[in-house]
């Protein structure tokens, strides 16, 4: 069935190749940790510069440390279509998690260097999409499109260190970083593709999928409060906190579940900390996500009364924070359409039957979305396994990406109406 | 009812003073921290000695960090009765437990300085009861006691220093720790006043009360390993280890409450701790406490079997490892006795009536049992707070406690027969 260019699978080896030497850019022996304005970002910056002027491109790091390259269409000055995702990471990631996405568009980027196309085309390696180093997420996509907030250079990472020091240690001027905003009139569209960090796919038995939205999403740290004390405290005057976040855990777990939202409890940790003494403190985050921001405000209403319930029933304060906040991205219709094309031309799915699906995780075409119509194409990932090391992809499903991303950009130009 | 000596109030007043100040020796700004082979550690040694040799004492620091002081008795070279407890601290701690113990033991030396007691007289303050820093408790007073194991040279703090490192930093020879050990030869007896950690005398209206034995204690560190993926990892593909640990920490509520046991998880951890990341791994310390070793035992027999079918239940592995094993000590008879004549001597309960309760907490008292006999005096404290900063004693408590501590080493004295 599957009908690939001639040149996908030197073109998916290429891929591979270099998502392997990205993978060699880490702060840890024992994995890959990868974040925000650290000397292995900027090694993976000067790496993707060097691909993407290869590829034909002139390329430049923006004043949030996005590394961009940009191949002129017919003429000058024209709006761009963006092909783009990010090179930071979890920690003890794989390697293939917003990476495979950037090396694929600069091999698109490379079979049109000659095209003429009617559009410019530029490649965009965001610097921050999984918030690991400074606790809010998207901060490279969200400076390119224009949502940059001039507070977040005062956020800290794990060891104190402010987001300003570390972007003037990195190279930016931490006052210009929100310079790096794009406009609307710049740009005519976001095409991304991405591991599906999930199992949706292999169990279709399918190479690629269509994005239709990208789950709304919400991050919240709890935190509930109540007596540290000695360990010899008798059972009925303890006031445990880790308690508290115990039950919390297992009734998010079944609220989330039973009412078919994604629920993650990632984080917690617990005040003094010490093998004796009765927590007094425990905070956690909970990650929450529903294909629409009505779902997940719906089930988030049942968790938090369960919180101020089980805090009620052991004597504890309960404090909600919310990190991050965002409702469902929608995928435009024509960048859709321009995807299911392309996965067609691989011979994946017939005409009225190519895989459609939504986003759980977020994505930098989430951020992007305040300015640009996006579109999200899937590719498979073995078991579903996504950061974490096993991450893996098959190099025919990488050849099959390449080959309906050029599609897809070629079908927007073919119809590309100039406004 | 109360009958304390003249003395008393002025001397209570000096214990609570030197607390203070012992409390101004922090790690932290914000709180009492005071760990094993510390700059803190140093300077308290430090202050400790003045207050022995103004009460009569010759001090010295011992090959494991003890600051001791003896009191010859009627003749050189007698064995000795020892008046102990420990100065270090956990994160957080309130100003007296241990060094009330301390204190208090100096104030009694200093009122028997001329008293030509039939055996010598020593006062020890450990330098390692909490076990804050290394992760193994009572290293002080096991150093004392015969039973350091050359091995925890090798033990490593949160930063990854070793113990052997920081005694040498510490002016120690890492090799001789172990030749602080004391015999049996030695020692006549070991004494201990402390706070008691809970709310039993207060609950009786009592300030002092006699010890019977030392709970039996177990700790361990518990680890549910599952599989860290990505958020968007469906609810039926998730092996979430905090998960596991959750509904663990509420079945050993259940279970350890249901049998009289204490159990404490005190500490936990997640990898790989991401706000957007299934955790892979979590593990957490459990600290099991009973009456007796029997008791203990069957609670955890229990426990582990719950352990092992959450574990099966998620798909999670669990690995249990020991860090802490001590069987409930006893306290010795005449020395109950001697402190129950102490308690008798304040007004404090009539013949019949001295307060007898079995401590829950662990005490330097237990390492030293394995070579003197120990006895065991408990001091009031407020709501039974302990390991916090809220830790508070009542000054005529105090000012008890130093009456019954003498009364009760002047009876051994009377009823002393040399071996």
């Amino acid at each position: 069935m599957s009908s690939l260019s001639q040149g996908a699978p030197a073109a998916a080896a290429r891929v591979l190749a270099r998502a392997d030497e990205l993978a060699t850019h880490s702060s840890r022996p024992d994995g890959i940790e990868r974040v925000y304005l650290t000397p292995q970002h900027r090694a993976v910056n000067h790496l993707a510069a060097g691909w993407m002027r290869e590829a034909g491109l002139v390329s430049w790091e923006d004043a949030a440390g996005n590394q961009c390259g940009r191949l002129a269409g017919a003429e000058d000055g024209l709006p761009a279509v963006v092909l783009g995702s990010h090179l930071d990471t979890v920690p003890g990631a794989g390697r293939h998690d917003g990476i495979l996405g950037v090396l694929v568009a600069i091999e698109v980027a490379s079979r049109l260097r000659d095209a003429e196309l009617p559009f410019a085309l530029e490649v965009v390696a965001f610097g921050d999409e999984e918030g690991t180093r400074f606790g809010t997420t998207l901060l490279g996509s969200r400076a390119f499109a224009g949502s940059w907030q001039p507070e977040w250079a005062g956020l800290r990472d794990a060891d104190g260190i402010r987001l300003g020091d570390a972007a003037r240690e990195f190279g930016l001027d931490p006052q210009r970083i929100g310079s790096a905003a794009r406009t609307p009139e710049q740009l005519l569209a976001y095409l991304e593709v991405h591991i599906e960090q999930g199992p949706r796919l292999e169990q279709a038995d399918r190479a690629l999928g269509v994005v239709t939205t990208i789950a709304a999403a919400e991050r919240r740290m709890i935190t509930f409060t109540g007596e540290s004390r000695h360990c010899a405290t008798p059972w009925e005057l303890r006031h445990d906190a880790l308690l508290g976040a115990s039950e919390a855990n297992l009734a998010i777990e079944r609220i989330a579940r039973a009412r078919g939202s994604y629920a993650t409890v990632g984080r917690i940790q617990v005040e003094p900390d010490a093998v004796n003494v009765i927590p007094g403190v425990a905070t956690f985050s909970l990650d929450l996500r529903d294909e629409t921001a009505e779902g997940r405000d719906a089930t988030w209403d049942v968790i938090r009364d369960e919180l101020q319930s089980i805090a009620g029933g052991r004597g504890l304060d309960v404090a909600i924070g919310t990190t991050h906040e965002a409702p469902e991205v929608v995928c435009a219709p024509d960048l859709r359409a321009a995807f299911a094309a392309g996965i067609q031309s691989t011979g994946d799915g017939a005409a009225s039957d190519v895989m459609e699906l939504f986003s759980v995780a977020g994505h930098d075409a989430m951020a992007v979305a305040a300015i640009a119509p996006v579109g999200m194409l899937f590719v498979r990932c073995r078991g579903g396994i996504s950061h974490h090391a096993d991450e893996s992809v098959r190099a025919d499903d990488v050849a099959a990406s390449i080959d309906a991303l050029e599609v897809a950009v070629r079908q927007l130009a073919a119809e590309y109406e100039p406004r």
